[in-house]
């Protein structure tokens, strides 16, 4: 057996998996000897001559065989390599993986096993929890504090200054609003390669535990996302915008300040959010709202240019 | 006296302050003692048993108000980190703050008080105005040119080459152009974390004196951005687009290559601008428009499921 | 003679080109004595006493001449420098330039003429091609492959792990999805500052020789892209998404999860396309179609207020 494979892709010494009905009609085709699948699917005939492992969950249960295959992962040898510049006051753990040209920050704390790939730069006044991984040249701006196991992708920027600023009395230009307030990043977060996370203008800008994003988002000053959220990539949220609990959050989409999406939500790819959004509710366009009057004015605009020339004749015949 | 919070948030040692008709209202409900207050606004009998510090502006005098309590702001120490690599003939400023893994290329110019963050890296030929600040891993390709106190926050990358192919010809794959001119930023600009702004075919892509921003901005080839304008996040300029002085642009706003925006107007949120815009104005929508237009257009389609519904009434009962 | 150009802003001592019809009737204007012009173009009377040179192509010819004006590229010197950390068992090629700062991983192989600026990370087990050019502070995971003259701007990030999750069983967070693919960048890609291409789950995430991708975009995991395709900044290319060859697409589009865009497609800056393009099409809009649909809903919808007036006082009129 050499490994897992999808159900098209699969050669006979593959493990493949079927977890949705669709998979299931196309069984036949697969060169696959070894199928993993949901056991509320139907193979039907075609599975003949294969083994059937049958399972609650496939993609759950492949999940745990692709890390059974996965190599281990890449990460610099334990211990601080030489050419790393950490202030005199760093307590590193003895299990710590710290790359070459990471740079770390008087009175910033580390938490057993942490990981810091090289060039990533932590400065000064952090809080880096157990078991968290930062990828390569990620940057961490102070007072930034983060739970545990939490994994920042290559080139994350979190705790840079939030985009406020005022016009100047007698008109002369703009006064940059200063924020003193840092960032908050509770256990199991992931944030994606370049994805920025600006810091509080008072108190903090906090992603709860267990909360994914996608690579390239910004999230602006003092947002406040819930727990296990997923936001995909290119998504933008503007400052003091709270994003409840169990959110699903398409790409591209883009959140106005001080907008409140209720638990459970979801916001479809591409919608602008300007108004708040109830618990549960899907929405999405521009400006969003429930998703179903979206797609019914959708339906309704690409039948307008043929309501567009027969009420132009039934307008013109009602002037004559 | 511990420090400065927003109204909502304030304890009884802080100072909040209030500068709006909204928030004047809700003075009773905090606990703040101290409160900071434009001139204009009523406060009500809610305001007795506190100090009101009556100012022209109270969003302005926080600004004064948080900065006296901000924490100095962190830099590396004053002179050159032992990592640093810096091209022999560059003249570093003694009170230059250059901070480990930095590096610097021939022929760049310092100038005096520059801070340089942990793995800067400015090419060769570059000039860095006084007071400038470059965060940590931001990126200065060669003759790039900043005016005085240029804040670059980390990861920004200026003067990578603009994006411009021609077909090769008999149609084999595609010829780059060179991108021979470079970048100038005047003084006291300001690029958020992340945010592109590539060189010019010829001459310099342009930001004026005062101009903001924001982070994962994508900012074209000759490009010239006009003073004091306010640009939020994942925009995009395309090349040679103008932008006079004074305008704000929302966030993910895009603008296409060559369109003029006229001085002091408003780009709304989510808008894709592909005409001109005169000057003063603002427009929204994609394609962009006068902003009435669009919302007009807007309430419109909200009616059309209805409309339609009516309308097919009507017509097919004008067909009997 | 000191340099190339634009037809207005050229000086008496450079030389400028024409392309387009619109451009040689400026051609009165310019103060540019030598003019190329393409062959198919009318100079018309505004020529005399100016030097043209007719040639197939202006706009091909000047990236030529541009090149004979270009400063050669900026480059660390060859060889590898002091403060490079490369593993052990990496061979560099004498004639390949590493940069201060920049970090190779175990097993990974390095073409000749290899040229990586200052802070470039490779990770381990990767392959790079003869003649590619890696910018400052790229990141470029493990197992990653590049053919040969792959450009990579600064702060592009290859091989971060694709962003998929599942809901755990018994509804406690999410489980990710384990990342065991890679990348490859065929001959001659391009990919600008800051974008991020995504490893695959299995396999690889593809980009077709010649392809040119923009700043600010996020490719996902599993994607394939062809060759020869232009791809504008700030757009988005959800998972497993199939891009064919020649396909030139706009700014800031997205393009959602597992949708084909057939060879030769346009696709309109701003657009999301949520279904599969036929080769050769120009799509545009959201959700995107047939440009010359949108653009008749667009026509429509301009005129829908005035619509809506209209259609008000006839239902009112037919009630009564």
């Amino acid at each position: 057996m050499t490994g897992v494979a999808p159900l098209d892709g699969a050669g006979e010494g593959d493990v493949t998996f079927v977890g949705d009905a669709a998979h299931a009609k196309r069984i036949g085709a697969s060169k696959a000897r070894v199928i993993v699948i949901s056991e509320s699917l139907d193979a039907g005939d075609a599975a003949s001559g294969r083994a059937l492992v049958r399972v609650p969950d496939a993609e759950v249960a492949v999940i745990a065989l692709l890390e059974s295959f996965a190599p281990a992962p890449i990460r610099p040898p334990a211990g601080v390599h030489a050419s790393a510049v950490i202030a005199a006051d760093v307590a590193v753990p003895k299990d710590a993986c710290i790359g070459a040209f990471v740079s770390i920050g008087a009175r910033t704390r580390l938490g057993a096993r942490v990981v810091m790939h090289e060039g990533v730069r932590v400065s000064e006044n952090c809080e880096i929890g157990d078991d968290c991984v930062l990828h390569e040249n990620v940057v961490v701006r102070e007072r930034v504090r983060f739970g545990r196991r939490v994994v920042l992708h290559a080139s994350a920027i979190i705790g840079s200054d939030g985009f406020g600023y005022r016009p100047a009395p007698g008109g002369r230009g703009l006064l940059r609003v200063p924020h003193l307030g840092s960032v908050r990043l509770d256990d199991d977060v992931e944030i994606g390669a370049g994805t920025c996370i600006d810091r509080a203008k008072f108190g903090e800008t906090t992603i709860g535990a267990g909360t994914k994003i996608d690579n390239l988002c910004q999230i602006g000053h003092n947002v406040s996302i819930g727990r296990s959220c997923v936001i995909a990539g290119l998504t933008g949220i503007a400052g003091s915008a709270v994003i409840g609990d169990g959110c699903r959050i398409g790409g591209r989409v883009g959140i106005s300040d001080h907008v409140r999406i209720g638990r459970g939500a979801t916001i479809a790819a591409t919608a602008g959010v300007m108004n708040d959004v109830p618990d549960g509710a899907t929405w999405g366009g521009v400006p969003a709202q429930d998703i179903r009057l979206t797609l019914r004015e959708l339906a309704a605009i690409r039948k307008l240019p043929e309501w567009s020339r027969r009420l132009r004749h039934l307008l013109e015949g009602d002037k004559k």
